[in-house]
């Protein structure tokens, strides 16, 4: 019987093994993608792309490089192979590696390269490869429509969106979503270190109070479900088992909005936390998320920050401001008119973030106590002046990439706020079951991940941080 | 200027303060829910249920434990409050917590304690809080319809899924779910020590070659489109910029089986590794993980392991087997009649599980080679016999939990099998674009969240482990 133990070291080594290990001068193997061949003459640089990034690999056609080697797919089969240099006899289908071989290489060819480990300052990581072999894995069909390995592709962001397979394949490109993924853990190590649990609600839901114009309707079995617009319901009634929970997962608005701003479905990073004492305790768990995030960021992205040249925010304070008094502020600093005293134009955000920028250096603010009217119905009002919540959005530059507030725990509150709403109890019993039952006082979040993500790279446009993004005329790729 | 500066330490503590610091003789403050009163006459216990367990709180009313005190809710406006006791002298609302106060607590009534520590090895975690004062938080509207507070709930699938909000709090459900959020933690960390990147790839999807009678339907903007199946073409993309990727998001089948093993939502783990010399990585890496998070879980989870009794399965070595060799084996063993020798029935399936019980004590078998008719276009068929493919699942106690395999990278390969099955490329076009421009040799496999935890936990039904099951008559809660 045949066994499998687990994982084993393969032959080819990372970048990483390459940096931590004592290589230089040994002959090692390495796999990856031919992201460019650079034809000097007598030299070649072939550059392999790795997800850690990029390796030089360079070929002198001198007798003193020795013979080098090329095998696979169509060489797999020619004849006087297994001849020559002791540093890859191992693979005995291998034939002479010849420059013209090399200079024929196809970009985007998945290859296994044989080399010396040379020190060499200006190749990336600091090393570069005397080749010696390339084993051709596996080949393109056609040259590439794009010149993905250029460091910056000048291509229009349609261009580059209807090419989302390969052009994500750019350096630039997946160092975005490689920083993505930073902001995604920091957000589970920090909650998981502050006692959260990780939870996975449903995503196709019945069509509940919350529902509206801006969903997906779906036939579920004959029955009328929806694509869930968020976790709230879900998330609140896991505090009631867990006290302290997070979850990280797809939302779906069907928004009419082809804004620079909008996606029909993203990531959103929700919070939710029981036995406050206030909604600020939920701006401080926010700030202290960031704060662990852009340290890991910097611990660990800090390739990816430099590349795309991103400096990251200081988190250290995010200043606080009520609502109204925000409106007023950017009203007398900016000379506007304040037309409408519960609502907040997209052009005022924009001048909240730059008034907190330039009066507090803040690339962040909290803007709180919003408008009863403007929240949902969860929304617990301010008892001091129920015209007003106690809510938050935190802006990021200007533009809002987190809603958060305390919500009604109290069964008879919540029913009357319902009933003033002219919302019927009955459409959302399940949920309202956790009122009824006993809830803790309690808050949370939702954070846009690309928006989010888009703000601290400093992208215009919120398609640029995600990997497929969903809007109105996009459904593909 | 008000600035949020990150989280404060606050004047509550958790259990795990409790048993790492020196509280032994202090008092201190701890809030939950009122999870059970055990009235004793004179004594009167009282059960916190926290996140991490049970804390054991008691009152007795002898003049020796001195004057306690409650406050809170009704008692917030009550006269003769601020008196006694200086362990909570700082609350000013408070009026003496009495015997009849705490008999009459309402169970799930959110409340914050103060009591003194004294080590009881008789109590959860081997600590009693000596109660001096009870601060309500918040109260139910009205008394549980299920005793939540039992150890065992001995109440049918059918009750618990009704009352699904609500039955979560009981602390054996809400532990299988803790183990759940093990299992994801384990995926994530062995496979970022691997190598591998997370990615968030979109749910929406337009009409692909995958779809089928088994697909949720949805209306995009007057599009045709669907909700994914499985994250297989974006991975399998991913893997060309990343060369490992992975991802834990849901997936939708509407499938209208209505078993004890299928869900119409489920959480997939999935991930996909470029650069492989052939599907056995795959199964290592699997392997690699499974023995990454039973350790995992052993570490931290065992408390909820202990509460359900669950024994963690040897898995240093798991046994593969082809997908004929297996048939032949349970045919043999057990007497069984090979009806058809291209399909597995779900009894065979349970006898595989069985015979590699017996014949060499594991709990998992890797079945490899499916045959080709039974996968799908992408895999990739054995160069050895195009009947079968390079494909395997993975049963759990009889149960498949895993399916993966090898896939096509090769363009014209693709094309041609596409071909052979009546596909039109045309249909997915996009995903089609990474094997035209270059894709190494690369495979990968989705397991089934909720399959996993059921059979680790020994389950009898998935919907146990699922915290809000979607089945064909079930969208609610």
């Amino acid at each position: 019987m045949e066994f499998i133990n687990g994982v084993k070291q393969k032959e080819d080594i990372s970048v990483s093994q390459l940096l931590t290990g004592d290589y230089t001068g040994k002959t090692v193997k390495m796999r990856g993608a031919v992201h460019n061949v650079r034809d000097m003459g007598e030299v070649v640089f072939v550059i392999l792309r790795k997800s850690e990034g990029l390796v030089q690999c360079v070929y002198e056609d001198t007798a003193a490089s020795g013979p080098a080697k090329i095998s696979g797919m169509a060489e797999a089969s020619a004849p006087g192979s297994a001849a020559g240099d002791a540093g890859a006899a191992e693979h005995s289908d291998k034939v002479r590696l010849r420059l013209s071989d090399i200079k024929s290489l196809k970009e985007e060819s998945a290859v296994e390269v044989t080399g010396q480990v040379v020190a060499e300052e200006r190749a990336p990581f600091g090393y570069e490869l005397r080749l010696s072999g390339i084993e051709i894995l596996s080949e393109p069909d056609e040259i590439l429509p794009l010149a993905i390995n250029k460091f910056k592709m000048h291509t229009s962001l349609e261009a580059k969106l209807a090419m989302r397979p390969i052009s994500l394949r750019n350096i630039r490109e997946r160092a975005k979503f490689k920083i993505q993924e930073g902001i995604v853990r920091g957000f589970r190590d920090f909650l998981m270190s502050q006692g959260f649990t990780e939870v996975h609600t449903p995503k196709i839901v019945s069509r509940g109070a919350e529902g509206g114009s801006n969903v997906f309707k779906l036939d579920y079995f004959n029955k009328k479900a929806e694509m869930g617009q968020s976790p709230q319901f879900y998330k609140q009634t896991m505090v009631g088992v867990y006290d302290r929970v997070f979850e990280v997962a797809p939302v779906f608005r069907a928004e009419k909005h082809n804004t620079t701003r909008h996606l029909n479905e993203y990531v959103s990073l929700d919070f939710e936390m029981g036995y406050i004492d206030g909604f600020e305790e939920i701006m401080a768990m926010e700030t202290g998320f960031l704060q662990y995030t852009m340290a890991l960021l910097a611990k660990d992205y800090q390739k990816e920050l430099n590349m795309l040249e991103v400096k990251l925010p200081d988190v250290s304070r995010i200043p606080a401001v009520r609502f109204d008094k925000a409106k007023e502020l950017v009203a007398e600093k900016y000379n506007r008119r304040i037309r409408n005293p519960f609502d907040l134009e997209p052009e005022e955000e924009l001048l909240i973030g730059r008034y907190f920028e330039e009066e507090y250096g803040s690339d962040f603010v909290f803007v709180t106590h919003y408008p009863s009217k403007k929240r949902p119905f969860y929304a617990m009002d301010d008892p001091e002046d129920a015209r007003f919540t106690l809510s938050f959005d935190l802006l990021f530059r200007g533009l809002e990439v987190t809603t958060g507030g305390q919500r009604i725990h109290d069964y008879q509150e919540i029913l009357k706020k319902m009933e003033k709403r002219g919302m019927d109890p009955a459409d959302i019993e399940s949920y309202l079951m956790i009122f009824k039952y006993g809830m803790p006082p309690h808050g949370g979040l939702g954070i846009g991940l690309e928006r989010l993500t888009m703000r601290l790279l400093g992208e215009q446009n919120v398609r640029e941080t995600s990997l497929f993004p969903r809007d109105v005329t996009r459904l593909e790729p």
